[in-house]
């Protein structure tokens, strides 16, 4: 069989029963970039033969070295990687006038997009992000230079031109029509690559910047093509003062969405942090998700989820690094920050239990494809699910994470996380391509 | 002049007036390790005559380095550098039982501490820490070689044997008498080896393990010796709760070490999370500084330090890694962790103004070498004090900074706060050493 591929050593993933599984002597195998078998290593004689695969084709694993399934960031701005790391001095509101749009704004130049967009996945790839749902700009042009990008190097995304039509700067709006109709060119655009790997995601920025019928008119588009949705929900307080006074007519934040048709089982609401009972239920039932993104709600300052409320009420969470209002675009940074927002409400609250770095692996793998719809697709290494995967050395010669003699896997696992780096992310896969 | 050497480029460091000044083109002159100019460039000639220095002697940085002085971890468990990043789903007292004590009661073995140290050592160092510090074990003669080791790689250091004579584990544990005959034993063989870099430090672990006779002997220990002391103050809520029950004839738990002797001008506090005003007071009195370990007070969930409300009292605050409790050995993160406290303390209270990236960076250097009694040798680029210094190249090959042409230097500082790593500190001096 030509193509194929098998892994042989540890593999650590969600399933649906455990925050994680390690099976420390596994064998699976990859074609057509699927995973076609996952076994032990005493089938793999019986397994090569049975598909006829090629001895050759057997890759080893070194001791310290496991598979982990590709990390999923449900919720990036691309655009705004050349931000990462500075102006986090100010709120939310302030810094999206001050540092967000003018820098989005530069997009307009399809050039400086390619150039800077091939670095942001270059990036998230390093960092063994194969799945991101990508907020682009306002602009077609340059949102389908980022589609470009991603095809080349092999990525799974979904990528959303930017909708504003209201309360934006002047250098950076759109007018309502144009919105729309850029909108669905863009997503023709998208449709028309047949990349089953990239989709299209109606991306209104958020309420403040999105009118009641551009809103309306995007949950139309969404429901035409069948595709997804993205948007900003409840991040900061003042946010929340500003829809409230925007919105006077509706009883909460996520009923204006709601409203406009965008509170769906494919939408994915962007921090959800100061949320109502009522508006959690209004969430539960529409099947929507969320992505935490807690670097960049500390980094701003915008509040604390709790993640523990969402996972009980059984409303699907994911991470995401939001850059740059998260100043990482390391998903190990987005599960180390997930860990201590979690820790923190255990300082803060009374009996609180927080979650564990077992929790933060899921919701940044399998939560994550669930998030984003993909779980039939991606998340874990289920039989006939994509091949996207990382292989982790916790040991190379420049790791600061320190293995020693007697850790074990479970040990190990917990270094990657809390102290792995791009250095121990060896080899990155997406659908059975190696991308990194 | 012999062995000289300048540096032509951007200086950054903190001052007695700011928290951060960039000095974007300056000259710096070190002889025999200590630094004879800081100037400005069109001044070179005259100073290289004036001091009688070779122009081979002068090193121009590259556009996007800079020169930050040598970071100071002013509190690191060197013997617990094995278990980074493992075990932190335990509170304090648990996780000390269950992972502290069992590893670092493997240093009775002096051949293992001197494998495990150096890798300790050569890690901080890798960081840019220049000076730390160190709590080591109980025992002599493994705490004299992580002082070898120290020596040999040439961090400057202050490094204590730990005291510890009840409630601790049978394994872990000492007579009082035994206790107190090798701490001088300990601080007779550190002084004697007349290594400037290099200084003894009294170090009863905390209240709980720790006599009342251990810690007033220890306390006349300090004064016989004229050294400074180390030692844990209110990190955790259950650790106060077992002080207040262990001795309750005293008001509160800094009141106990201040009735041992152990709070001086010379004393550094780790944690000092949850002080009244009335032992904050105490602290102001006596001139004792507060080490803030951020990482660690998040992981094992020990509580949230104020760190405005310690500056603005007046104490002496700086940063510790305070490893394992905090999983990285990177003072980069413990700027990070403490912009993250302090973020969180913003959305928590009323009001509060969280402390900047500028201030981080003060705590990391000046603030660091105040605590530790070191700022006339040590946190800054003043004329007279030794050369710490770490050469900063924000833009690496491998680097994850993502430094834009648009960028001012004080954005590629943030970037380098924000996002760098070890990859981005290409050289490393202590006293015009250079040891990385
Ligand atoms: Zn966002
Ligand atoms: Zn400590």
């Amino acid at each position: 069989m030509n193509g194929a591929m098998v892994f042989c050593g540890t593999v650590v993933h969600s399933t649906k029963n455990e925050y994680m599984t390690i099976l420390e002597d596994t064998v699976i195998g990859v074609h057509h970039g699927k995973i076609i078998f996952i076994d032990e290593p005493g089938n793999v004689r019986t397994l090569l033969q049975a598909h006829n695969i090629d001895e050759d084709c057997v890759k080893h694993l070194g001791k310290h070295q496991f598979l982990v399934p590709g990390l999923i960031d449900t919720h990036a701005h691309a655009p705004q990687y050349p931000n990462c790391g500075k102006g986090l001095d100010s709120g939310l509101l302030e810094w999206l006038e001050k540092y967000t749009f003018p820098t989005e704004a530069k997009c307009q130049d399809p050039e400086y997009a390619l150039e800077m967009y091939t670095r942001t996945v270059n990036c998230l790839l390093r960092y063994g992000t194969t799945t991101a749902s990508y907020f682009a700009t306002i602009h077609y042009k340059s949102s389908t230079v980022l589609c470009d990008v991603i095809e080349k190097m092999g990525q799974r995304a979904f990528v959303g031109k930017v909708n504003m039509d209201t309360n934006s700067p002047d250098f950076y709006v759109e007018d309502t029509d144009e919105s729309l109709k850029e909108t669905e060119r863009f997503i023709q655009n998208v449709i028309g690559r047949k990349n089953n790997l990239l989709k299209p995601i109606v991306t209104p920025r958020f309420a403040i910047t999105c009118s009641m019928k551009l809103m309306s008119e995007l949950g139309k588009i969404s429901r035409k093509y069948d595709i997804p949705i993205q948007t900003h929900l409840s991040e900061s307080l003042n946010e929340c003062e500003a829809v409230k006074k925007l919105f006077p007519e509706f009883a909460n934040y996520t009923s204006v969405y709601q409203e406009a048709g965008l509170i769906t089982k494919k939408t994915i609401l962007a921090h959800a942090v100061h949320l109502s009972d009522c508006e959690m239920a209004l969430l539960k039932a529409n099947g929507a998700g969320i992505s935490h993104c807690p670097n960049s709600n500390i980094s701003l300052r915008s509040g604390l989820l709790d993640a523990q409320r969402v996972i009980s009420c059984g409303i699907k969470i994911g991470l995401g690094t939001d850059i740059s209002g998260g100043y990482s675009c390391s998903m190990l940074d987005a599960m180390r920050m997930a860990l201590g927002v979690s820790n923190v409400n255990s300082i803060i609250r009374q009996n609180y239990q927080p979650i564990d770095y077992k929790q933060a692996f899921m919701m940044a793998t399998l939560g994550g494809s669930r998030v984003l719809g993909l779980e039939d697709v991606t998340g874990n290494f289920e039989v006939g699910k994509d091949f996207d995967a990382l292989v982790v050395d916790a040991m190379t010669e420049s790791s600061l994470a320190g293995v020693e003699d007697c850790d074990t896997m479970e040990d190990i696992i917990q270094k990657f996380i809390y102290l792995g780096d791009d250095r121990n992310i060896i080899e990155v896969y997406v659908a059975g391509r190696r991308v990194v």
